[in-house]
């Protein structure tokens, strides 16, 4: 992957971001100097900018084969996740104050949830196997009458690991019907074939900035009937589920970027990739693989032998290979989601992800192997 | 004014939003294609989202004379004054549950209101005299031991009109001084100088799209020490006051449109474009200009006797300029600011707002005035 001025970079760490593509980056500019209108003003730049957004609403609803009416323009999944978390329990309170989800779900699903317990809410976390998959039946278990919400994201954004959303839905629709199911499909969207309405899901976000659109915008899906209320307040866009001024440019610019998804193509480009550097990763000793077979092959998670993450990190990044040590927005702090894995101290101290796009080659793959090959030959080891 | 390509455009609406200016755009394109790093990522990819973040939060605390770690990061406005407004009745409902606001506020602050009202708060909404400004004696009356929020706009979106910020908020405090002062000033940010310290305000929400900076970003002053609940719960950024990946991408771009500010000079310039608008105005019989002399001169309201303010709106989209009935984000509803000035159904019904920047030329005015006095001649007259 050559991006950029200068040097090549082998960018590795397309699950915390990715680069914005050059059209849907064209495309953002293209709204911000010329169809630069309010998308709510009643004139002809005001109709410019309001026609590219519902462009763009159907060209997101359609790759997720929902009604285009069912979508919501968000700053992104942190606020998509807070809006539906906050939004069923304050429209659902009477009903029942359960909420169920997984031990390994994003911050922003987990500080939400706890910001709800201090509020008088049960939340259950389920814990997950070894692969970082919730058996389906953990839920059956966990869901009652008085159970409001249930809240899985399908792809662990640390292992990769899939959780078997249609399965699980299904399972907790027939234990409670009335249950609001929601989807963190972040590291799914672009990746696998999303299909909310077949997998009876109620609500569904996604992320413009992990393929290849801006920072900054996202989308939620919120089923045609269920109601939610609001996080925010204000004027009369978005049907009032998310009012303030729409970004244009965003919105158009996050289109642009699903214009170009090829999911299958592009998945089987990658799964190259990870087949490859799995099969040279096996030769090195000290290197430990901690992402499942099953996982999703645009992430792989290891861990090498005495090695702290952050100081193999550096080490990389001198021969400009970027991975991360987990979560981005962790900002360094030790991985809640490989420790619920049931993984060792010293795995999770030493835990890299490599995460890929499909931008990626196998030079990219090579690089990472052989500055990693270095590091462990000349970093000192940790006890 | 000529943006875009085709024809000029005589885009007289800035008050709705403002084309993002050439070097804020190309900015914004540079972050996402080659500084695309999560900007919480600990290598240097991310670090250098993270330094253009840091240095933008610089300048955009400078252009308002606070700290830079006093300043947060939001999708807008919207976002900013729900913040505060659920933020400080959530982590003060023990001190009081009153709350003191104007008539004349925008939509955000209205409906956040309006939703705390169901809550159980007590909100006060002060009335403007004719010219839109609240005298400051308003809030001397209706500021008591309970009340825990003070909200007032320093600009009025619709007409112009100013609040003397540090005049209330001395009378504010004066009277309670555990009150939490907050101040919408969008409207008047890069218009006018700033002073939040100095006038003793202790938060404060600017927008990048109304200053020729890209939609969906906004910056929110917290003075230190005020404490405010979290509106959205999630990662490590930005102290946890609003937490998701930032927009590195808009954060820069907003701050260059900033560092391209001039703000006596170019208030100075629209001064001028609209003295001359007035005094063409003030020679035409049906104009009845609602802004006061004392108002922000990029805004400008006026009514035309007897022609619905859509009519003339789409009279005048066909000389290409855009003017507005109201407020783009009630979308063509009657607007409350116009009926607390106590203006007739008639003006309201007529009401247009023509809206400066500084990319405004008296061409623009000129081409203005052309087509409104055709459309005064030639559009049918409503009852």
């Amino acid at each position: 992957m050559s991006v950029g001025k200068g040097m090549s970079e082998h960018y590795l760490d397309n699950s915390a971001t990715t680069v914005t593509s050059e059209n849907a980056a064209q495309k953002a500019l293209m709204m911000m100097t010329t169809k630069y209108g309010n998308p709510s003003s009643l004139h002809k730049k005001g109709l410019e900018a309001e026609l590219e957004i519902n462009k763009a609403r159907e060209i997101i609803a359609d790759s997720l084969s929902v009604d285009a009416d069912e979508l919501y323009f968000t700053s992104g999944s942190t606020e998509s996740n807070n809006t539906v978390i906050f939004g069923v329990a304050s429209a659902k309170r009477r009903a029942g104050k359960k909420i169920v989800t997984t031990a390994i779900e994003h911050s922003s699903v987990m500080e939400s949830l706890k910001k709800l317990e201090n509020d008088g809410f049960e939340v259950i976390y389920l814990s997950p196997d070894e692969n970082g998959v919730v058996p389906p039946s953990s839920f059956e278990q966990a869901v009652d009458e008085n159970t409001i919400l249930v809240a899985v994201m399908a792809v662990n954004n640390e292992i990769g690991s899939i959780q078997n959303i249609e399965r699980i839905s299904k399972i907790v629709k027939r234990k409670n019907p009335d249950v609001i199911f929601h989807c963190d499909a972040v590291q799914a969207y672009g990746k696998m074939v999303l299909k909310p309405k077949k997998y009876n899901v109620d609500t569904l976000c996604v992320s413009a900035h992990k393929v290849h659109g801006p920072k900054g915008i996202g989308a939620l899906y919120i089923k045609k009937g269920v109601r939610i209320a609001p996080l925010i307040y204000g004027g009369e866009q978005q049907k009032k589920v998310r009012p303030g001024t729409e970004s244009a440019p965003l919105i158009a610019s996050f289109a642009t970027a699903v214009e170009e998804f090829d999911i299958a193509k592009n998945r089987e480009y990658v799964k190259s990739l990870n087949t490859y550097l799995k099969s040279e990763l096996l030769k090195i000793d000290s290197v430990t693989i901690n992402s499942s077979d099953d996982a999703l092959e645009y992430v792989l998670n290891i861990s090498v032998d005495s090695i702290k993450s952050e100081t193999m990190l550096h080490h990389l990044e001198q021969d400009n290979v970027y991975v991360s040590s987990s979560s981005a927005c962790a900002k360094g702090k030790k991985s809640y989601v490989l420790k619920a894995l049931g993984l060792s101290d010293k795995l999770i101290d030493s835990s890299l992800r490599i995460s890929f796009s499909k931008y990626n080659t196998k030079d990219d793959v090579d690089a990472f192997l052989a500055s990693l090959k270095n590091g462990i030959n000349t970093l000192a080891k940790s006890k």
